[in-house]
């Protein structure tokens, strides 16, 4: 389905770990479509991961980063560039990660440090991964920079925790660093808020087979797939989007949108039966 | 629990059918906190309904009219500012109805004439009240303007059909007219966003009481009842409230800003179990 | 700088007045990506415009239609599908008209006969288009239908009148059909809310050439042309955004993410000036 | 004007610096209608500012506190309480600061050791504060909670810098942990978009001046001032607003709705005057 969407662009993509991260499938794609790249992920996910394959399969070169690490991000844009042979006209930022969440903190009993944590790898890496770019004047003219995101940035969803609020900021980053970016060098930054995916980040969070579910059939379309999730960011990637800036971008079958559908209410409404009185009625506790 | 706070004002309430009404409870609560209203319904409510009924405990005239003509807004307005003895100080309008959903017309298959109906009572009711009320320069100064409106207009509900798009009309109407009306007299005009409310135009839509659960369960307060409402309301038509103005103020316990809550969930779980296999994984569908 | 994205796609393109129009552009952008179309525009249209001409150049065939006439529509579609062989894939809704900006009615004096004709043109035109489309089934599975519409929905804008709440109610629509033609037949329906554009209905809304300014100054980006947006609209009909529905996707170099920026603050700084006293203190009026 | 709208309700107060503060307003309306309540601010803000001016006018007691420290917090909830003779039912954070922009750090260019501050101080001071009162169960039941934010937390204003980014989050936590108060004890959360306000802070933000007469001349009811933010703010604590939580709320005379007011454009037109060909045409730059 190559369209030579990205025919001699130059990208780098954060975050591709195994073969269900949609990074990984961005990667495979931005390639597919004329791309030329590098790949970037931490040093204990390079070790533990597969990227490796992954950048043999494509011809790409990984530099190992702490994206929290401004050095490190100086160097994979450094370096980058001089594997690309130029500047860079794209950026997937596919990154983020609780403490909170995985030492099983509440939202109301969360550990201050491991919020900085939260907000420092999934929000502000964003902002220093931009930051150092600009400053190495390393993005072409009508470059594309995009982060990943999710709805709970508008919404709560119980258990997403402080991740909630890592979104909100990322969110807020894209938009303020779009302006001046925008403004300067004509690059854009947007955030794709993806459908819950059952990628292994995914799967990690609690309850996560429930709320897929509940999403799936709210959205008139179903769940987006990492798959679709991929060919979305090279729409984005590519010059024909060239005007979209400082957006948050629902990718996500229409849930955004959604109130309530009639194929989850159906399900809610067996889990229903049960609380009703003789006459039909529902008790409402 | 009388405050006092619409002391001395004068208001015209449209819509109180019956004491399930919020209409019905927004007088009231007017007049407890010191304003004289005037209170008006189609001709055929007024006949059908109890509005003579809370007319007298609140020693309130009723003047009929037809929110859909100029004509009768103009009595409204004008017969109004008689018997209250000056300019009006603030206006509810609770109208809404969907021949379209009366008569089960799906979205796909709506009756054209249905649905300028449903838009001309709904909300262009909405435009001509304010029009006829601003050429009769009838508002006072600071005055205070509020449509019930619902969060239809931003997400799509199942069922809900073109009664949706009447409150986008309507939402969309305070803020163009809120615009012209605040510049030159500095009314104010909102919406409120309420919470499904079991008065008898809520009950009639069809699958209610298990949307009335649902919004209920994800909602971390609860649904917001009609006597909150009118709480509310008193609230926008205050002197406290003076500079808000072209806002939709959700009034929902919170539902519009939760993706999803864990009362909801278990509920939804229960509804879900029957699709599981014998490993308790979910079959999607 | 084709890219086969429509290859082998049928679409119809509505609103295509001279080659100014977005429409023109999405016209031609499609046939150069390997589609096929037919165009559509009023009769009064088609007689004094260029349509023909371009529908020679394109070898596309006329259909001309009132847009708010069922029967017209129902043409439209039947027609289409003889003419390109089968079900349509993309719909572009370019439509809009108020005869009360016109005829230089004020949104405190709307004429409510124009005010209809404002709905019916410019938003409902769209939900007959579509229920049409869904009655023959005309619409192949994983269709994409766009409208065009403008950030005034959300935000009022002086001068523009009704024309922002015919786009409020547009994309309603877009939202509840999106839902039920997605469940059923992966239909995707969405609304691309583009800068101000200088064709020719743009031209006629009075101060266009300063609020052109102005947004062009707001948006890092710039104001967004009718040839990108032609790019976009292509994109979103492309099977790279399949799971994108009920979403308004600004296409506006920023505009709708900006409070303030720079560049239009140092021209509204020049007018300014003259508000200050002797001390360099503005006079607030 | 005081309606007895806290009547025996008891509440804190953070960040009254001096007459101009906005949280200055609100803790004296809070007395006016009833509440006893106690301020809090930070040590060094006590010692310079005048807030003890304030205490003793209001017999309230001042316990300083650094917002950024959980000890000092806890302190604070334990002692109002204490002083109070009862639980907490609201409570003002009206708290931010930037050393970015305080050391004209533009941003591209943050030290991130700055951006740390900002967020903890304006952002996270928020979730320490509601998560110190829920441990200390300190809050009443149906309590309510406030903190000021501003619009740029959605759309971007030049020079506002990482203020922006530290109000999205601070929104982000009022919705994640209004969900959470909100299901057990049934406790509010919101936030208040303030106009532009001529605070001692506010007047530190470069081209303040300007962005306030912008914003004044685009809002038809013109900027909202402090005591009238401040009546607002009693509404929100008043029991006629329970069922209002997660919610971002504008009080800003209609500014978030507006695109372009008649009255922004004349002066802008002023400015653009200069850029006019000798016909009379905007040469665009």
């Amino acid at each position: 389905m190559a369209n030579n969407l990205l025919k001699g662009k130059r990208g780098i993509v954060f975050g591709a770990l195994n073969d269900k991260s949609i990074a990984w499938k961005v990667a495979e794609r931005a390639v597919e479509e004329g791309a030329t790249i590098t790949l970037s992920n931490t040093p204990i996910a390079v070790r533990m991961g597969t990227t490796n394959e992954l950048a043999e399969k494509l011809h790409a070169e990984v530099i190992p980063a702490d994206a929290t690490s401004v050095e490190d991000l100086e160097n994979v844009f450094k370096r980058s560039q001089e594997v690309l042979g130029g500047k860079i006209d794209f950026v997937l930022h596919s990154i983020g990660m609780s403490p909170n969440v995985r030492k099983k903190r509440t939202y109301d009993d969360l550990d201050y440090n491991f919020l900085n944590t939260t907000l420092d790898i999934s929000a502000i890496s964003f902002h220093k991964m931009i930051q150092v770019a600009k400053k190495q004047d390393a993005i072409a003219e009508y470059g594309s920079i995009v982060a990943l995101s999710y709805v709970a940035a508008q919404r709560t969803f119980y258990g997403y925790n402080d991740m909630a609020d890592a979104k909100a900021l990322l969110e807020s980053i894209a938009r303020s660093f779009g302006y001046i970016y925008g403004r300067e060098k004509n690059v854009r930054i947007n955030t794709i808020s993806q459908s819950p995916t059952l990628t292994t980040a995914g799967t990690g969070v609690k309850g996560m087979d429930k709320l897929y579910d509940f999403a799936n059939r709210m959205s008139p379309l179903g769940n987006a797939s990492a798959d679709e999730c991929a060919d979305y960011c090279i729409v984005m990637f590519s010059d024909l989007t060239r005007k979209v800036t400082m957006q948050n971008l629902y990718h996500d079958g229409g849930f955004s949108s959604i109130g309530m559908s009639l194929r989850a209410m159906n399900t809610y409404q067996k889990g229903l039966d049960e609380y009703k009185d003789e006459n039909g009625n529902i008790i409402y506790g």
